[in-house]
């Protein structure tokens, strides 16, 4: 099947939307970077007097649970708020849902108080989401489904969004059509944060070119395409996350339409 | 014009100033990195009981607005406060004023109560400060005045202290002389935090060689020229900022003189 | 002397274990990718109702103080007791203990009300906890007596756990034994952090083969013969820690079991 989406990369880069993160202080250079080797222009904060202000000028909000603490726990919300209110288009990434009550109650309240455009997550998450006693352990998955492409179907119908879920393959739905792709490489698990990066990209691809599967499902394929790109060359864990900016910066639409794997069910 | 400033980066490297950073959490690391690549000795800690024991032992200190909550402006102030009593340099990163008025008030209030003894922002800060709506979206500078050279002149008056603008040309003035400085590479615009790394070397020529343009003049060139070094043999943002660290860390001083574009006016 | 841990390198691996880390946000991103390449599986979280659901699960629990603040010293604290309810690991960074008064503070009271099960330092920061007026100066050692073999022997049998000093020689005891390694390379002082990211190692190590002065010798002697391969082809600081991360991962015991310089006193 031909994959059609390989423009939108060319369009982030033109519209090179601002992303505003409330993420977690892991991952957080490493979100801002690939931001920016994706096309996009990433801001972080998260005081409540900031968010005011940086908010409604962005084209999309990433909100990632990957740490919490109840101060910017109240930040996501009030950002995703406002974001909603405003047009401004919300990514969330429930990071380590399903691993301890705490991070389910926040995932939970998000999604009901911000109610995301994307939800973007790897399968355990995903799979805990969709009411699945999923694996989670730490913030890693642990297990996918055999039918994770019907799971992400129900779950963005029932939440009514777009909903991701990554893994050794990914899947997008809108509710309707389920997108799996299997582009990327085993590297990406050996690397802290690739799946909050990955987040950081979808938040590029969906402030330049809209709430929808394409964008998400355009945002996995470059992201992974780079990946694949970083491992040939790499001799580890870090010469790859290295190689993978330098990657996804490099990417040219051409390739992305070459290389990616894809079908649509 | 010859460049008189190269033998600073030997004195860096002996002196080995401690920098204490108060900063944000998206590029803290590289800003420790890049502090000792320079010569120097980077201490992160934002506690108020912390800081007591801390600021006082400093040889400088940078205050790094890029990421503020309500904790965190408090320490700023009082560990400035305590700096300028005890005679230890102030670097002030003013990130993101203009962007909203959070930040604006910050950046007021820091100025106003701190008197810090060096200002360094990208030109879209800078011409905020001096009172020019100037261009800034999200943490980025958008436009540049064409003429600069006046403006950190004037803010360096105003403020009584060095003033320096980065951008595709920097400025940096102490009131009087304006230094023009022309290195640097257009890759360091793809890498988060170039801008926050720069103030740490700022903060470690600074804390050195003490609070004069001379040493601001030294750290932004060094940065930049390892800054153009590293561009040669880069394969994009995520290499780049590899060698952008080996390259300041090998920097020689007869490198800095036979390669600063440099004038006084 | 033959080296008779290299085979804990395939144990690490193969438990894959769990390490939560409560650390500063300065280094936490190399903290979690390192921890990776030992072999375990980092996961960051610090606030108090998600401590309560992560920290049972977990094989090991690093606390690093390396940036402090009353919220994150409290949640220390608590993750520190409930880990030793539940018998999980505890491994202490006294990250800076010497440098201020709030330090010394704090990880005094995290020895009596924790009672770690390991205490791993710098030379100047075990120094000072067994008190001796030790040299610290921001979070940098500037001492080492020549009796550290003594110190950590001491300083295991006061506090009734494993202690470890780190240096160009390393020393660990338990009380009774000491273990002097001599494996490393002098670039380790010129990148920011990796006396924490040698912590996430003893808690891989520690986490999946028991809190012994084994695991310790075994953590630290492969970190730092990781560092050996890495200097060598390394052209400075930035690449010696992208290097770092791609060696541990590569590492082989056989590797190990070659290169390892150790002795038992």
């Amino acid at each position: 099947m031909v994959y059609p989406f390989q423009d939108l990369l060319s369009e982030v880069r033109s519209i090179h939307p601002l992303v505003h993160h409330i993420t977690n202080y892991v991952t957080v250079n490493d979100c801002a970077n690939i931001c920016i080797c994706s096309g996009g222009s990433p801001v972080m904060t998260d005081a409540e007097d900031d968010i005011k202000g940086m908010t409604p000028i962005a084209n999309s909000v990433v909100l990632n649970m990957g740490t919490l603490n109840p101060r910017t726990v109240e930040a996501m919300v009030q950002a995703g708020r406002i974001a909603k209110e405003k047009g401004v288009i919300v990514v969330f990434d429930p990071v380590g849902a399903g691993a301890t009550e705490y991070r389910n109650q926040v995932a939970a309240r998000i999604i009901e108080e911000v109610r995301p455009d994307i939800i973007k997550g790897n399968s355990g998450e995903i799979s805990f989401l969709a009411g699945i006693k999923g694996g989670v352990r730490g913030v890693d998955s642990t297990s996918s489904s055999d039918n994770m492409a019907d799971i992400v179907r129900e779950t963005a119908k029932r939440f009514g969004c777009i909903v991701a879920s990554t893994g050794k393959t990914d899947y997008v739905s809108d509710g309707k059509d389920v997108y799996i792709l299997r582009n990327g490489d085993d590297m990406e698990g050996n690397v802290s944060g690739t799946g909050c990066m990955l987040s950081s990209v979808i938040g590029s691809y969906a402030g330049a070119c809209g709430a929808k599967a394409e964008s998400v499902v355009a945002a996995i394929t470059a992201f992974n395409i780079a990946a694949e790109h970083s491992a040939k060359t790499c001799k580890g864990p870090g010469s790859f996350k290295v190689g993978l900016f330098d990657c996804l910066f490099n990417l040219t639409p051409a390739e992305v339409s070459a290389e990616a794997k894809f079908e649509k069910v």
